[in-house]
């Protein structure tokens, strides 16, 4: 299963640090909000239920790579490529360009786990609504 | 060069999620704060000047593996080893732990930039005085 | 001078804590991000530039009133009255709705400032380019 | 019913902003982490259990007036006192300075509230427990 989704960030000021750039931590947010507008285009959602109760996506390992700075007001465009192969976890591979110009790469790993009620959350296989919706898509979503 | 630093945080009640715990972005604001409390500890800072400007460490990378959930109110003990064996970046590889239980590892990577006045930052050599202040410390320090 | 304007924000997973909303913290970025988006609409920035150097618009004042919870996912209205009757400051008075529902209601006040290199911002009256930027608009203007 | 309490917090890079300084809602987190270390010094906690559930502090108001600047790495000392008169909601009165100067000062304002399961949290009276904490003290705590 591979699928493609493209979304765009702004770099808001609340976002720069004292070095003028957006700070590192941002492009996180910035891959994780592109994970969720994902998620709601194709019919999912952070928070799902079924059944059994509740469960979600909580993260398994992130990473990025800082290529060039990005300024206040940049317009950064993502690619991502979502993959889902071993029926547990999902990735979300992110190039973030302005205009032309690779400013970083990364990748955010999700599991999928229960969240019962006050305990901590646990690992399951991803559902079968998840791998249906996941599965939809032969071509592109996104803009 | 490779050395030692243990430091602490607090997962304070902003940094949890609607999932009850602290979202997977305050891990890498935990290691950059360790980060800056070893260059303090070392006598250097974020931001140096030289006869020849202003200088810093922007990130490279930045990647962290999650192991276990970290609530509201967890004291997060930070094992970080510092590494520079190239003259020109510096690594910070990270264990965060709950009391003897590992909650996540990371690692951030950081260049030596100048930051001109109204230019983007560009790469430089760490400085000797950035070499010099990194190699005097023999024995983990920290608390 | 009086000008109106309206935009819009999604309270993201980021935004929320673990009481399962958005974190008291986030309406003050909400409104920040309308004051530049409007700033940006009249052709002003919120880092500006003269003949005497750079200069822009910290913030005086921060207040809001909290009505309704914001969860995941919502989709805000941000109705905001610009005032600059003084001469010397800028006021922001912002209604944040979810459809028909006030979620909460608040103000930043700015002040015009100088950032001289290395040294700490001072106050300046609002600047020709300023005021008359701000009072091109007999209408209310944004989306 | 008046306490006080006293704690620090330090200018983090990440606080920073492209104006080099601390950005402005920050001081929010600074006086929200003041108010639950206060909570916990007194034995009450963000989250509270009794008999009929959950409940909690959600913000009601919160407001700041900016003074002074603070830059990367300023030690704050926050001075605050806290007010419950009415039985419903708590105060947090906060000066916060740097050495002797004010950098700014402002109040957060909570009420008591519930939080049912998957429903919006809802306003009760201050219960007994947090009354009786609250009215323990007859001197300034904290450090």
């Amino acid at each position: 299963m591979q699928r493609s989704f493209v979304t765009r960030r702004k770099v808001e000021f609340s976002h720069t640090d004292m070095a003028g750039i957006s700070h590192f931590t941002n492009y996180f947010r910035y891959m994780e909000e592109a994970e969720h507008e994902f998620l709601r285009s194709i019919g999912l959602n952070v928070v799902m239920q079924d059944a059994k109760g509740t469960y979600g996506f909580p993260k398994l390992s992130a990473e990025c790579r800082y290529r060039r700075p990005a300024v206040y007001g940049a317009e950064l465009t993502i690619h991502m490529h979502v993959h889902a192969d071993d029926g547990k976890t999902i990735s979300y591979r992110c190039q973030l360009l302005e205009q032309d110009e690779l400013v970083a790469e990364g990748q955010i790993q999700v599991a999928c786990c229960r969240f019962p009620a006050n305990q901590l959350p646990f690992a399951i296989p991803l559902t079968d609504e998840v791998l249906a919706k996941l599965g939809d898509g032969k071509e592109p979503v996104g803009a």
